[in-house]
C-alpha cells in the first residue's frame, strides 16, 4: 500500500522497554533518532519523558513538523484516544492523543504499534507493492496487523490484526485473559519461558522453537484462508532469533493448510525493517489516522 | 451498512440445487420471484436456463431495470469474471458476468454468494446498523462474508470470508482439500454426512449437533479476537436445523475464547433472512461492485 506524507512527521514507538523516536521523511527515511527507557514512578512521569524525548528530537531536527505519528501497545478505545498498554502497568485508560496534542501544539495520530509495523512493512518491507497481507510480531507478545483491499483493517475499536487470539491448539497453555489454545497462550516470549520453567526464551531447544513456528503457521494459514491473502511478514524477537527453525515450520504448516486456489504458496516471511520499524510505522499511521479520523 | 440502489435490479442466486431470480427495489423487496433447477447436460445448457429466468423475471416486471446482481459459489478469479462454483461441476472458470452483460445488455456484478449474504445481513437482515460483522452459511459447505469498518472484504482474489478454512480441531477429517482439522471438513453437511456413516445431517444425535456448534463458535471467536467485531450471523440448513443445540455450543465456545476488551459479548445468531437471501444478497452485490470494479 501507499503511504503519502505532506512533508516529514515526529514518529513515536513506544514500547515497554523504550520509547523511540525520530522525525520520518516522506521516503520513509528515519533521522534525529534518540530513545529513553519506558520508566517512571507512575502514568504522568512517563507521559513527561515521552514529551521530552519529542521536544529533543525536534530541536535536533530544527525545522517544523505537519504532524506526529505514535505507535503504542494495545488495546486501546475510541479510535486510540485511550489507551492500556499490556506492558505499560502506569498508563490505563490514559489519554495519549490528546495530552501529545496539547503539548506539541501538532495534530497527533496514536496507532497500535503492530499495526503501525503492517503499515511499514507496505511503506519500506517486504510488502511493498502489495494490496493484501499479514504482518506480525512475535516477541513478548504476539500481535498483528493486515492490510486488506489496500486498508490497514481497523474493526470496530481499531484493534483488527490481533492474531494472538486466534485459536490454534486443542489444550496447551492459557493465555493472559484465561483462554486455553490461542496462539499467544503457546508462542509469546512469556509462554514459552513459562513451558522452559523460567529459562529465557533464547534457550529454547530445536523442538520448541519448530513447534512454536507450527503454531504461528498454524494461525498464519487460518488467516490467509479466510482473508484471501498471501503474504505474512514475521518481526519480533522471538521469531527472529529462532530463524530457520521457526521459519521452516511455520511454512510447512502453512503449506498443509493453505489448499485453497485462493491460499497456496502462501508465503510467511521475515521483517527485514529491523530495530527503526516501529518509528517508520508511527510514521506512516499519520497517514492512514488523517484519513480516517478528524484531528 | 448501507446499501444504495438507484432502481430496482435484477438478482440472480445461483446455488447447487437450484437457481432463483427476482426484481430487488431499493428497500430490499422482492418482486417477481422465480426458480428454476440447477441442472443441464453442459455449463452452456446451465446458462441457457440462468438466462431464460432472467428473461422470465425481467418480462413479468415489465420495466427496466439498472443493473444485475449475482450470487455465486465460489471460489472464482479475476474479481468474478471467471466462477468454478464447487457445487456446479460443469462451470470451471466459466465466464459468467461477461456472458449475463452480453446477453442482458445490463451491467451485471457477480459476487460470492456468502458475501452476498452478508451484506444482505446488513441491508435488512440481523446486522443493520453494524460496521463490524461476520455472515456465515452452514450448509452443506461452510462458506461466509466479513464486512469490516463498513465495507465488504474482498481479499486479492474477492474470496475473502471463507471461515470454512480456518483450523479448528487438532485431528479431526480431512476436507475436500485433503487439510486436516479445518472447520468445513468437521462441521459441513457434507462432512457430518460422512460422520454418520452416510445418513443425513438432519438425523444427527444432540452430541454431535453440539459438537459442530462448538466448532463454528471456535472459528467465529478466532474471528472475533483476530478482526475486533462483535456479531456472527448464521444461515444454512445445517445451523438453522439444529437450533438450540447448536447456537448454544457456537456461544459458550464463543464466550470461552474471547476474552478481550474487544471481543468480550460477541454473540452468534441465526439469519432472519429465509429463502429470499440470497436473491436480497445479489442485489446488494450491485452496490458493493459497482463501487469496486469497472464494468
Amino acid at each position: 500500500m501507499e503511504i503519502s506524507l505532506d512533508g516529514p512527521v515526529l514518529a513515536l514507538d513506544i514500547g515497554g522497554t523504550k520509547v523511540a523516536g525520530g522525525v520520518v521523511t516522506p521516503a520513509g527515511q528515519v533521522l534525529c533518532r534518540r530513545q529513553v527507557p519506558t520508566v517512571g514512578p507512575d502514568g504522568e512521569a512517563l507521559f513527561a519523558r515521552v514529551e521530552g524525548l519529542a521536544r529533543a528530537v525536534l530541536a535536533e531536527h530544527g525545522e517544523p513538523v505537519a504532524a506526529c505519528g505514535v505507535g503504542c501497545g494495545g488495546p486501546a478505545r475510541g479510535g486510540h484516544r485511550l489507551v492500556s498498554p499490556l506492558n505499560i502497568g502506569i498508563w490505563r485508560d490514559f489519554p495519549l492523543r490528546d495530552r501529545l496534542c496539547d503539548a506539541l501544539q501538532l495534530p497527533v495520530v496514536v496507532e497500535n504499534d503492530a499495526k503501525a509495523l503492517a503499515l511499514a512493512e507496505g511503506w519500506v518491507g517486504a510488502a511493498t507493492g502489495v494490496d493484501n497481507y499479514l504482518a506480525m510480531v512475535v516477541s513478548t507478545g504476539v500481535g498483528g496487523g493486515i492490510v486488506l483491499d489496500g486498508r490497514l483493517l481497523d474493526g470496530t475499536d481499531g484493534n483488527a490484526g490481533h492474531i494472538g487470539h486466534v485459536f490454534v491448539t486443542e489444550g496447551g497453555r492459557a493465555d493472559a485473559a484465561g483462554a486455553v489454545g490461542l496462539l499467544e497462550g503457546q508462542a509469546s516470549g512469556l509462554a514459552i519461558a513459562d513451558l522452559l520453567n523460567g529459562r529465557p526464551p533464547a534457550d529454547a531447544p530445536p523442538q520448541v522453537r519448530r513447534r512454536v513456528g507450527t503454531l504461528v503457521g498454524r494461525g498464519v494459514g487460518s488467516v490467509a484462508n479466510l482473508l484471501d491473502l498471501r503474504l505474512a511478514v514475521v518481526g519480533g524477537s522471538v521469531a527472529l532469533g529462532y530463524g530457520d527453525d521457526f521459519f521452516g515450520a511455520a511454512q510447512a504448516e502453512i503449506d498443509r493448510i493453505c489448499r485453497l486456489d485462493h491460499s497456496r504458496g502462501t508465503r510467511i516471511v521475515p521483517s527485514p525493517l529491523g530495530p527503526d520499524g516501529g518509528i517508520i510505522g508511527a510514521a506512516a499511521a499519520v497517514d492512514h489516522g488523517i484519513t480516517k479520523f478528524v484531528i
